[in-house]
């Protein structure tokens, strides 16, 4: 199978951007009073190519699902079979991703790309690469076909929701044992030593943290070689959920669809995509802020600042989902509020 | 005319919120690992009296309107017949808070309670107490019996509002020199002095910054001696719209409906709304927190933290609508999520 390749990044339109800071400087408001919606409205114009912008229609959530061989150390509060169980729940429309999609008027489509489970349809499936990724402390989480295959996967899933009309793109995980498999590849990213940024995931406890430390310390001493290589990295210390998502984040990119970034892991899997893709980032706002200190350290490495922060720690693309209605705000001020001349309000005074 | 009284409020319910709590440690996902969104939605149940809440379907906002004779002197960047533009500009759906409102699925009202201006038609200006208020820099900004008007119209139109349905409540305010009035109120009623929290309202250049500061520091001297009485305060350093905006906060709790807070007027406002009917805050969310200084000081006074922290300073109640989508996420999630149980799902480990 040959290498996964992404075609060039090519750069949100800056003539766009120009005249959507201009328009935003003629609406009905203090120039500057809309704060962060104003810069908001303005990278929408600038991914759509267009000012004003248009309302965004069609929103997707594509949640990742895989089970990681740490889990069966202890680093997660749930066990390891919570994932097919979620992934079920998910299609049938009860988590809290399917609520929060559906009242922010996004479509949820739900991926299992390494779930332990032979059971889920082939619907999900496709994409299946393996029945989960390798125990990252001790093995490879994945071969070089099978990385080449997730990443593929998440490229191709990206094409389908674009071509189908997706407008906005979100990534969402679900996973026992991600958040471990998401913080080492934040630490071998931005050569962060492990023990500062361990979170604690779903909930763990005490001894639980230990283990998950030991755990990402052992990934990385791992993953140590092949740092300055993305594939590599998501061979051996990430997993198959990462590298699709990764695939799917680089893709959209390239395909200039903006995307909104949910938590640490989806948000370990844009560190890679930004080395896949170079420039990806320019696509991509983040959601939210979680409660998983690796989290801030992978944003403030992709330069991106959240738009929520919730205290949320929750994956399935739940805080991306809820800054939706932000982006769409900050489109309808640009789109849709009358000018000063339109509207025969005074500017401000010369004084 | 009789002081304005208001009945007692009576707290959100406390056994629904216990039940509330417990449904959210059932849903299909990690405990607490939704965040703010639970309390949220344990607020909601709890001031609806109802576990799972009720969907929020009739979110009003009212934009009180009014102007200052404070402005007179260079407090703001803009020219004082702004605000009269502004009213017709609301009333034509073509500002911030139209769009934002429209799109977040909320009704707006905009009532003429002291604008300096003849030109709003009756449905406007049924409240109007006066022609602009004075200037409380030199003199009383309302008089005794104008102050109980005000009061009374903003608690009459919160009975309207929720006799014709509402469910929510905004207060959004518009009114150039509004914010200086505000930043008094918030000092006096924190013993705050007030050239640490003395923001740029609309965008207010160094010089405009200093007759600001020197208008609070001389409208706080003229209030000491009423600080303690909240109606006094508002007759001699508040002004008509502040007063309607307090009269509505109150009766809504009165009136057992939720509402979310704005800016720094509209929370200025809800300080006094406190004093006038105690408990009323465990009715009220921060919408957002705005860059004035003074915003963060009413907030902690309210003991209140805001969901979003975007950088705004508009006004009108825009911070509060952009809040609505999480307010309905979070019910939704109470609402609609399956359970561990319902879904067959693992709980935690016992570990």
């Amino acid at each position: 199978m040959a290498t996964p390749a992404f075609s060039d990044v090519v750069a949100p339109d800056a003539e766009v951007a120009a005249a959507a800071r201009a328009r935003q400087d003629r609406l009905t408001k203090p120039a500057g009073s809309l704060g962060r919606l104003e810069e908001l409205s303005v990278w929408a114009a600038s991914c759509q190519g267009h000012c004003p912008p248009r309302q965004f229609e069609r929103a997707r959530v594509v949640v990742f699902c895989g089970d990681h061989g740490v889990a069966r150390s202890g680093v997660s509060a749930y066990p390891p079979e919570v994932t097919a169980q979620m992934v079920a729940n998910i299609a049938a429309g009860g988590a809290a991703i399917n609520v929060l999609a559906e009242i922010a008027g996004a479509g949820v489509r739900v991926v299992d790309i390494a779930v332990d489970s032979a059971a889920a349809g082939p619907a999900t499936a496709a994409y299946k690469v393996r029945r989960s990724s390798g125990d990252i402390a001790v093995a490879d989480a994945l071969s070089p076909d099978e990385v080449e295959a997730a990443v593929t996967a998440g490229q191709r899933i990206a094409d389908e929701e674009v071509d189908a009309g997706a407008d906005l793109l979100i990534a969402g995980d679900m996973g026992i044992g991600n958040t471990t498999a998401a913080t080492v590849l934040v630490c071998a990213l931005t050569s962060t030593e492990p023990v500062a940024v361990i979170g604690r995931g779903t909930g763990i406890d005490d001894d639980g943290w230990m283990r998950k430390t030991a755990a990402v310390r052992d990934a990385l001493y791992r993953a140590h070689p092949v740092r300055s290589d993305p594939l590599g990295l998501l061979r051996v210390a990430g997993g198959a959920d990462l590298a699709a998502m990764a695939g799917f984040l680089a893709q959209a990119a390239v395909r200039r669809t903006p995307v909104l970034l949910d938590g640490v892991v989806v948000s370990a899997a844009a560190l890679v995509a930004e080395r896949l893709a170079p420039g990806a980032r320019a696509w991509w706002q983040a959601g939210h802020r979680s409660t998983e200190p690796a989290h801030t350290l992978a944003l403030t490495q992709l330069q991106l600042e959240p738009l929520l922060d919730l205290n949320m720690r929750l994956g399935e693309g739940t805080g991306a989902v809820l800054a939706l209605p932000l982006v769409r705000a900050a489109v309808a001020t640009l789109a849709s509020m009358a000018t000063f001349d339109s509207a025969g309000i005074s500017g401000q005074s010369d004084s």
